[in-house]
């Protein structure tokens, strides 16, 4: 890779480091302020997009209803205190034009139950579009591509 | 990021490299060598930091204590050969102060028993402030806030 | 570590994520692409390692030889749609000579089966030679040394 390439794959993994970690950290409120106003979230089974379904879980078409949807959950799951770790490795860049990147990395999310026990919840890959902006790197869209179907929650917190 | 931050950001992501690379080498013995003389080391459940006690389960205040572990980690353990791996991802810088850094990051530690079956074994946060020394960066507080209750066996290794 | 470890370190990091992403997206011919042709691929338990025994349960010598790998387990393993993620940690690099660098990192592979769960499937350490080709870096040997003895279904894909 080039020296320029480095530097910008360093931008990359700090942006995902900074995504998990205000997941981990509970800091969902700060969310939302990750993604671009017109931006695409969801959650889809790997099962449907390797069969060309386009069938989401999750669905969320701006940055209103992803605030939204802190809100929800903030009232729903305030009886739940089950901690989410996020793990990241394998980050390739699919495409750079101008300001705007295409990326893919693989997650793993642990979660630790009320009784305190720690299991896989969820594998998968992100395909993340990113672009530059004058406050920093933002997400236009992120697809959480997961390959585990036997997931023991509902799908309640962002991954 | 100013490159000049993820300059700073690259080393320290070496020094946690170098940190849980010593755990999986199982190089104990230079474990206490990255922290600084007058050191605070500690292993504390999530549950209680969330609720303001500071009740950890290890605590070394001094890197003769960290010492100390060591050798009755090495006479103590000796029958169980036990394999860690350390799986670091999400670090967040929370202050820059001259030489002086707190940062956090998630971590997972996977353990593979005698029978060779690998399980999670932990998950949680580090907390750490760090120095740059002469001799590169050292850990002057650690502070390993984990999420699991329903720990395997005894919290013998260092986290 | 000084500025130079500092960017060498980038690259090595770049090459185990081009590596983990080609196996984790299923891109398994590009897989034998990462070595030089005169190359070693092997995996071995740990076990085995530490008592000096050299009896690897996967032994490739020579790119050939991974390319037939390829081709058998396209046609073994059609009907066998498991999902493998790898995540990696704790880089630490043994010797740099020249283009030659003596690396070592953890490995995770999770797995998710046809019926959606996500196991641990293997931890280990990666010992690794790699060397800076016109092209890129490339493996001149890599190592999978693993700690889990107990491994759910034969050791099919490459590591």
């Amino acid at each position: 890779m080039a020296p320029l390439d480095l530097a910008l794959r360093q931008e990359l993994l700090a942006l995902q480091d900074a995504y998990i970690s205000t997941l981990d950290t509970d800091a969902l409120e700060h969310w939302p302020d990750m993604f671009v106003e017109d931006c695409l979230y969801e959650i889809i089974p790997k099962e449907n997009v390797d069969l060309g379904l386009t069938a989401p879980v999750i669905y969320c078409d701006g940055k209103k209803m992803l605030r939204d949807r802190v809100v929800s959950l903030r009232h729903a799951n305030i009886f739940q205190p089950v901690v989410y770790r996020h793990f990241i490795s394998g980050l390739s860049v699919q495409s750079v034009e101008g300001d705007e990147v295409a990326m893919q990395s693989s997650y793993l999310v642990i979660n630790t139950s009320q009784l305190g026990q720690s299991v896989v919840y969820q594998t998968g890959r992100y395909h993340d579009r990113v672009v530059r902006t004058a406050k920093g790197w933002r997400f236009r869209s992120k697809r959480a591509i997961y390959d585990t179907s036997r997931i023991q929650t509902a799908l309640a917190i962002p991954i």
